[in-house]
């Protein structure tokens, strides 16, 4: 069966049942259809969210057949669920363009899926349509005013840093000349589009307490400089009122379920190698506020995901994960030793072997957040008895918890394993993570304990342009914010060829960005893409419904 | 009391109790909240729509305080169902991006409104946003197979006349080079953005009859030449099947209600210059298959609205009017007849008589079509007796009758009186409309009848373009399509500046473009702005929305 064949098998609650088990009235729902609805800020309780345990699902770093962090996830919720604990797994939104290339769905897989599944990867609630508009009517509202003669801020058009976006996998898109065809079209200038997911305001979204936390963000966003050199926001442009405005509703987390019937919460979806990569923190705390353990995931590996989850999120959230879990695949880990796709499905225990610091250099990283740790091997057909005995007695050997989990195979029955490790780590967490760096701390400080404490490097290195740009942020008085790290997903390093566990290695940043409203400073280490391109053959061209709605090739 | 205090006055019935006293099942909806539900195609009923009575509102020349069809239209339901007719509204979806313009909604006004007008005039169901979505798929598409090696078509770049859409008030996207950055950037090539409502796949959503003519209808549209002149549609790049599956929800009609708890169906929205300018054919369809008498509307004066809906809208989807009501203000009557914004809220009796001549020309041109005429002058507080007495005697000269419509200041109770003179109207009606041309007569035959007949022009004047470009399309097998007029809305005329009643002129026919998923041949007269600007203060700056969700400035 395929994934949508899976998900399409399953009849689902109606989205009112599902809410009632968290103690929600049918009244409080504002519906999408009968399996999708929108929950009001107003059920979020700090003081549930104090007795509630938070668990993070996090991964090493990533290969190309992917590790199963949502798929673990969800099959982790399913599990607690069957153990009579009451629990909700909350998740990033997909992003619609990606749907088109060579992506499958984003909402796990096999018997671990959330649904409406296709719904979800689509326009889902509409949240993504509204961060694109809110994005791009501050874009129209900048090139009004460098066009208006009586308004004119005196924006340097050459200076605009704000990008339009689209939730679109459109290479044509990333650099553009715009306002071209005379007076009326506007000042011609450089410029292009994001992907909506790497939109600023996604980022925002995912930090915001609420509506006017949010509106306040919008405003506080870094658009352009002025002739003179001085910072213009979006403030200056009166813009926040009408993008709070349009994103009245997408700030409210989205609730649906899981295959088996149980809570899943799905809002946001930021890049994790450009932004914070997390879902956003109403969600989290949505969660904790309903349910007794709130399963959650970060992007890509340990040393991006769960890094920016515990030191931005939860720091921001004052919140604390009371576990771990680090999703690791056979698979992935042989990749890591040294072999090819198509060689890591065959048993080969010395590459395993060669692999295995990659997990190592994860879980080392994870220690210093003093949070206790969960092995979760995401287990495939392809495994091996031997190969299985060496990562546990490898673990066994750490000391740390291991967990072969069948998620994809068998849904919360196949993770239960899983999830009673999880339970014993949480009930032995006796402390609030520790961070890596102190906000107060300078930001060479902050860069430098990531990047040792976290990656394993030995030094970072500062371009002369990042020198320039980290001196007029700071002179901004910006170098109070916490970092974002633009680094590849695919190696500890900054080199994304060097798989396992790097060493004598220095980061290099080539820039550095700054968000000013959702509140980070990025370094940037290398190229970072914000408009992917399709596919030589795009997943778009198999895909189709018929009369009766039926859609094929779209998973 | 502002539009959004009234609306936000009443208390809206649930929107399950709105489809009830349509026979809708609370099964068949689709959800959006507790206010709005998106209705199945299966409830439209061909039977049914043979029973039952359309009645077109349509208005005089528009002029810049607007004539109220939309007002009038839902005044003259909330009445049809006082005098205890089964009655129902269908209207078009307003567009987002001029919300931040200068406009206010676009969802009625005073006591005859439909609501939730916020939502409405927002996101409302997403269906904008999935049009821009498979809008912009297709463009990627194509970019994609520019770049590709492999599955090149051999698109001459120069040629594609697909351009991307977003509804926003964004005047830097009109004229566009996109595609820069080096060879993984694509083919540079000059393109730009039209509005959504602008797209080609907005005039498909409501022409089509059902998904699977969507997807058609997708597939047929005519995006480029190859290098060897040869035409590549967008089936030649499988898009039409994606296009369909982003679009499977957008094709389902709206349901909302009238402040006074009657049901309106909003649903589509294409530019009335350059589109059809009618809300969908099933949205019609729809009403008609529930109600006993549905009430529609078309853009901007009749020389447009009325015109395509008939001989594109009526005639493609085998349905025709009663009814139709022509609105005109005393106001902008006054304004045909010489007088400016200023002077048109003081009693001008004269400019009145001297304005009187463009009512006579739109009912002169919707008498060819042979369906009773009822004229509804949208009541002011400026307007005095004497004005009302010369229209309501000239009316009866001319044998049309009149009604004095308030619904703005009294909602159906303000349109009693026109009710009772539709409901007359219907019953004398005894005939399918005429149409203007047969579709088998050339274009240029085809364009000359709504030239004279509709507009009293002398003759049609092609220039040397456009004279090519129907060779062109005539030797592709375009010419039994439909003429889809892109002309001024603001005279009979191709020159904005005549007022009133002109005589003696010709259309000047710029170009042609084709819409040939929509199944028009779109003849333009004079410059056609598709991608709006924002104005010197847009209404952006003035909205916002505080902690508890009330919003400011919006209308």
């Amino acid at each position: 069966m395929t994934e949508i064949q899976i998900a399409q098998s399953v009849k689902p609650k109606h989205i009112r049942d599902v809410a009632e088990t968290l103690g929600i009235s049918e009244a409080q729902l504002q519906y999408y259809g009968n399996d999708k609805a929108k929950l009001p800020l107003q059920l979020i309780d700090e003081h549930k969210i104090k007795e509630s345990h938070l668990i993070l699902v996090t991964a090493i770093t990533p290969t190309p057949p992917g590790e199963g962090k949502t798929t673990t996830s969800i099959g982790l919720v399913d599990a607690l669920n069957l153990l009579d604990k009451k629990a909700t797994v909350v998740l990033r939104e997909p992003s619609l363009g990606p749907v088109f290339g060579i992506k499958g769905g984003a909402a796990g897989g096999g018997w671990s899926q959330v649904i409406p599944m296709v719904d979800i990867n689509l326009h889902f609630t509409g949240d993504f349509h509204a961060i694109e508009k809110a994005n791009n009517l501050l874009s129209a509202l900048i090139e009004n005013n460098i066009q208006s003669k009586s308004r004119n801020l005196g924006i340097d058009p050459r200076t605009v840093i704000w990008k339009r976006c689209m939730d679109m996998n459109d290479r044509g898109l990333r650099n553009i000349i715009a306002a071209l065809g005379g007076k009326a079209g506007g000042v011609p200038r450089e410029t292009g589009f994001n992907i909506t997911a790497a939109s600023e305001i996604m980022a925002i979204l995912c930090m915001a307490s609420d509506l006017e936390d949010l509106k306040e963000r919008c405003g506080n966003i870094y658009v352009a400089d002025t002739w003179e050199g001085k910072p213009v926001y979006a403030k200056d442009l009166n813009a926040e009122g009408a993008m709070a405005v349009v994103l009245k509703d997408a700030i409210k987390p989205n609730l649906v379920q899981t295959l088996e019937g149980n809570p899943a919460i799905i809002h946001g979806g930021p890049f994790a190698n450009i932004a914070q990569g997390t879902n956003s923190i109403v969600a989290t705390k949505m969660g904790m506020s309903l349910s007794d353990y709130t399963i959650t995931e970060a992007g890509f590996g340990s040393d991006l995901g769960a890094e920016k989850f515990l030191n931005i999120k939860c720091r921001a959230a004052g919140i604390s994960p009371k576990a771990i879990v680090v999703v690791a695949t056979i698979r992935a880990l042989k990749y890591h030793g040294g072999k090819s796709l198509k060689e890591i499905t065959q048993e080969d225990v010395p590459a395993l072997i060669k692999g295995l610091p990659n997990l190592d250099g994860h879980i080392a990283s994870l220690k210093s957040f003093g949070i206790p740790i969960v092995v979760s091997i995401n287990a495939f057909s392809s495994d091996t008895q031997a190969e299985i005995q060496i990562i546990e007695d490898h673990c066994e050997l750490l000391g740390i918890p291991v967990a072969l989990s069948y998620g994809w195979e068998k849904g919360g029955e196949g993770c239960l394993d899983l999830a009673e490790k999880v339970l014993v780590a949480v009930q032995s967490c006796a402390q609030k993570f520790h961070s890596t760096y102190n906000l107060a701390d300078s930001v060479q400080h902050k860069l430098k304990m990531i990047c040792q404490t976290i990656y394993g490097a030995d030094a970072v290195v500062l371009s002369d342009l990042a020198k320039t740009q980290l001196r007029k942020y700071e002179a901004m008085g910006y170098g109070q914010l916490p970092i974002c790290m633009a680094k590849t997903e695919k190696s500890f390093s900054d080199d994304q060829k060097r798989l396992g566990r790097p060493e004598h290695f220095n980061i290099h940043i080539r820039e550095f960005e700054i968000a000013t409203g959702a509140g980070f400073i990025i370094p940037i280490a290398g190229n970072m893409l914000r408009m992917p391109g399709l596919p030589a053959t795009p997943a778009a061209e198999r895909i189709t419904i018929d009369k009766d709605g039926v859609i094929e090739g779209l998973f």
